[in-house]
């Protein structure tokens, strides 16, 4: 009988990789132009979007730390700051080189909560985001998201529709309440909600955390899904270097499942029931994002 | 010069003074019976209601404590519970002398998880509240509400309008953030929030923390509200063997204020101030309750 013994660290990343993929699933908003060989999202060239993101980004985080600390409200979930960022610059706003556009930030105070509760200064989340230019992740199949990675690879930059960023905002009081309570949550990270505002098109977006950063060398990775239905990784995943396999090549390889210290296994679980318990409250069943 | 050293305690049990006897002015809708001595709440015997109390909050304490202990969600907030207590008894209630009554618990998960955090168990909640007969306070003056004390002194409950039950449910997520980022917070504890409803009446109650158990000694009493204007104890409290001072008795008896250590005197002012933003952000004037 084989016993594999896998560290927790390596079953968490196993687990989040499943979990990184299903954010990835998405209807197609955006695509490469053809004629400019230019990623695009909403018409907006990928390369001004993230350029406007670096830029509003560093400028509101530096703005909200010169507030004084203080409490989260339950108001503040629903505060929404604006800020205009014409590219001639202004007395509040830098000159740029990417069109006017706005800029909101999605509950400001609470997020700076959150970053505080992951231990993200914001010197910090400033110099990720902004420092060097982001990078774009090529992004294959179905999703319609641009994702963008911070030089860094530490944060994980999201284009999401308005009825995710509308349902993310609404769920802030409960993601609060889980983060308090089960600070050993398995549930993505989300250090702040924007949206980009420019030609009168909206592009919002989320700033989480990066699931996979390159530091973590994996030896094998399943994307799982709970069901044995074509669940078996395609001839030509099998064929890559570093197949993602899928549950029955789980079932095939690891015959006897993994094993796990006991602690470790009751703190795992226990974490993974909490979690599930705030998905089913608020209804999400795939809790892509 | 005079300097009065005076112990975090003593200022503590100050300044809750002040807020406890806030919470008793209120209009009056419970009053003495003149035909038969007793005292009434909606017509309802004060007696009769503080047994009901007794029998259904020890019997809700019970049944919550055989479920298991879970995190609180947004939704429970908002959960009210409601068992009938038939006079000859149910399957699930005991028979009792009351007369029929419903017993609503407002968000009982909540409740539970709050009074978990007070390090209250709920043994020693249910034997507090139900082992002997509750004291009714004498209760002088404006207020109109019941005010019943455990017989150990740990608890008050008090009888609340329609409008302050619906009030402190609403503030429940607020007041839950409070607690969680400033557990040293100086607002009320609240530990429970009931509807007793019998012949027709609805009578709300709220448990909470007795701020001036009897084992506390004070060798002096302000009733303090930052203002001069006619704030002097009157001549007929001056008389009394534990006169309640005002603010001008105040400055005319510690001139020079009082001195608190540099840290607790910090801690002190953090405290209130994060407190005064909760009130300020529920637009709590004067937050009897």
């Amino acid at each position: 009988m084989l016993l594999q013994k896998i560290s927790y660290k390596k079953i968490l990343y196993r687990i989040l990789l499943f979990l990184q993929r299903l954010h990835r699933r998405r209807l197609v908003t955006g695509g490469l132009d053809a004629s400019t060989g230019m990623t695009t999202y909403k018409k907006t060239p990928s390369s001004a979007l993230s350029g406007s993101i670096q830029l509003a980004i560093s400028h509101t985080v530096a703005g909200l730390s010169s507030k004084p600390e203080r409490d989260v409200l339950m108001q503040d979930f629903q505060v929404v700051e604006t800020i205009l960022f014409p590219s001639e610059g202004s007395n509040l706003t830098p000159a740029h080189h990417y069109g006017d556009f706005t800029f909101r930030t999605y509950a400001p105070t609470a997020f700076r909560y959150f970053r505080d509760l992951f231990g993200i200064r914001p010197d910090d989340y400033m110099l990720s985001i902004s420092r060097l230019p982001l990078r774009e992740l090529s992004n294959p199949g179905a999703s319609g998201s641009l994702f963008f990675l911070t030089h860094d690879d530490e944060f994980i930059i999201k284009t999401v529709q308005h009825k995710e960023a509308e349902f993310l905002q609404k769920l802030l009081p409960g993601y609060y309440m889980n983060l308090v309570q089960n600070p050993r949550t398995l549930l993505p990270k989300f250090y702040g909600l924007y949206n980009v505002q420019s030609g009168g098109k909206n592009i919002r977006m989320v700033v989480m955390n990066n699931l996979l950063p390159s530091v973590i060398k994996m030896h094998k990775k399943f994307d799982l899904k709970g069901s044995t239905y074509k669940r078996k990784a395609s001839k030509q995943e099998n064929e890559k270097k570093n197949p993602t396999y899928k549950d029955l090549d789980l079932l095939a390889q690891l015959p006897d499942g993994l094993t796990l210290e006991p602690d470790i296994h009751v703190a795992l679980m226990k974490t993974m029931q909490r979690d599930c318990l705030v998905l089913q409250s608020f209804k999400i069943m795939d809790y892509s994002l």
